[in-house]
């Protein structure tokens, strides 16, 4: 049933899920639109998209002929397609998302798909990507055991054809697949992906602080520092294009995760020389064993 | 001028040194001890030893036939062993140790060595390591490509020929070497190490201590967490024994260093929804891109 994809966003995420389309033999046509030009030819040129649109009208034109349009862009942006597209699609059409927060955009689809005459909307998650974004990075296989999470609208039922063919085609991505409620997904998330990211972007910016204007400490810091820092500092390399949309539109779980990890560090430090810390020790060697 | 070699503590670092030695084209005899009868049996029947001492009484007459003793434990016992071993020594021995803060050893060091008639001592810090310790994990390439660092407590001059007879072999386990003062390396340890895995601990222990109790939270966790989660986690797993000798002879630089962290912490919280974020994203990429 789904003859042509259009995947606005031609980045990594996006650029991959072309390739990923490709590569579990999907014989339809994949057409990308981005606001890079740059991006476009890169994903063209990897065979990631066969064709694009060259302005944002081009694009509206070509979503009403895609069965099934990809916002593999930041979340702020997936909102604001979203706006645009509402009017332009109809019944007959899938829009879905990879955007890392889910509570906004699933509330906007609420109110701008879903509905008689308008198109249904899946709003999705891949957990997957690296420190580098870029179209030039994308490969068929970045989603292959990754969890690809949904946030469906209709929690309970069969999912619409179009929606279980596009759920079909992301398994055949060899991903893992999860539906969740928006709300919890926006909690899990800010534990095992936000707070991680913010935490490695704190402790890379303290030592650029501290070290970056004295060249025999940065040396030092360079030649000293091994996996451990390594580690912990590489999602220190992220995008703030990226976060800054995850921060705006997840701020109380990360902001409820961040404090809670500032009151854990603060007790840590506060017993260094007692016996308790041998408890934090044994809750985290738990935590790592499971 | 080696020809025999003592390695007191034959877990990760002391089997792998004997096995690097091995590895290097040491010829000598390599003799082993350690509290644990396992580890021993371990590491002589991996070949990291010859032979061993049964008792602390054995371990001391054997120390007084080896021209170097290694002391491949935690910083408190290395300070305990020193006590024992300075007036067992003559002037013709080298003791050395592995131990990960070095302000305390090299202070010890200067009291009970490195004077008319007793034995040289040159503080030394091998920065590797894994997860998980014992003799089991142990291999002659922990070494390569790491850091081992030392703290002499002579800053200046040609070195004893011992020493540099030691540090010739250290050289041939494909460490590279670079030489600090104690304070210096304390405070520099505390960023690039022991801060890094306390923010480990801290995580991995607030996640336990979150999600443990709760079988559903628990898998969707694992689950959906992925390489950011595992890798800012994964020093969770390591062992209170080694650490709490470091946050007790380190206290204070750790100390310091995440009150530091947790204030950066408090910071971009307070910032998520501010131009400010951004700046922070911006000294954490100058960081990882150098």
């Amino acid at each position: 049933m789904i003859k042509k994809i259009f995947i606005i966003g031609t980045g990594l995420i996006g650029a991959s899920t072309g390739l990923a389309l490709r590569a579990t033999g999907f014989s339809g046509e994949i057409v990308g639109f981005d606001a890079s030009a740059h991006e476009l030819a890169t994903a063209q040129s990897s065979g990631a998209i066969d064709g694009f649109a060259h302005s944002r009208p081009e694009a509206l034109d070509l979503a009403r002929t895609a069965e099934v349009i990809v916002l593999a862009i930041p979340v702020l942006a997936v909102l604001d397609w979203s706006e645009l597209l509402a009017p332009v699609l109809n019944e007959q059409q899938l829009l879905t998302d990879t955007g890392s927060a889910k509570l906004q955009i699933a509330t906007a689809a609420r109110r701008l798909f879903h509905q008689p005459g308008r198109a249904g909307f899946l709003p999705g998650h891949p957990m997957a990507g690296k420190e580098s974004g870029g179209a030039s990075h994308a490969e068929a296989n970045l989603f292959r055991d990754a969890m690809w999470l949904f946030t469906p609208l209709e929690a309970a039922g069969a999912p619409p054809p179009l929606e279980a063919e596009w759920r079909t085609l992301v398994a055949g991505f060899g991903a893992r697949t999860l539906d969740l409620d928006p709300t919890h997904h926006d909690e899990l998330c800010a534990w095992v992906s936000h707070l991680p990211q913010m935490l490695s972007t704190a402790l890379a910016a303290l030592l650029e602080d501290t070290f970056g204007s004295d060249e025999k400490g940065r040396a030092e810091i360079a030649a000293i520092g091994g996996r451990a820092l390594r580690e912990t500092t590489r999602l220190g390399a992220s995008p703030y294009s990226m976060w800054r949309d995850i921060a705006l539109t997840n701020t109380q779980p990360l902001a409820d995760t961040l404090l809670a990890l500032e009151q854990r560090l603060q007790h840590l430090r506060e017993n260094l020389r007692t016996p308790e810390l041998r408890e934090q020790f044994a809750l985290a060697n738990r935590f790592r064993s499971r």
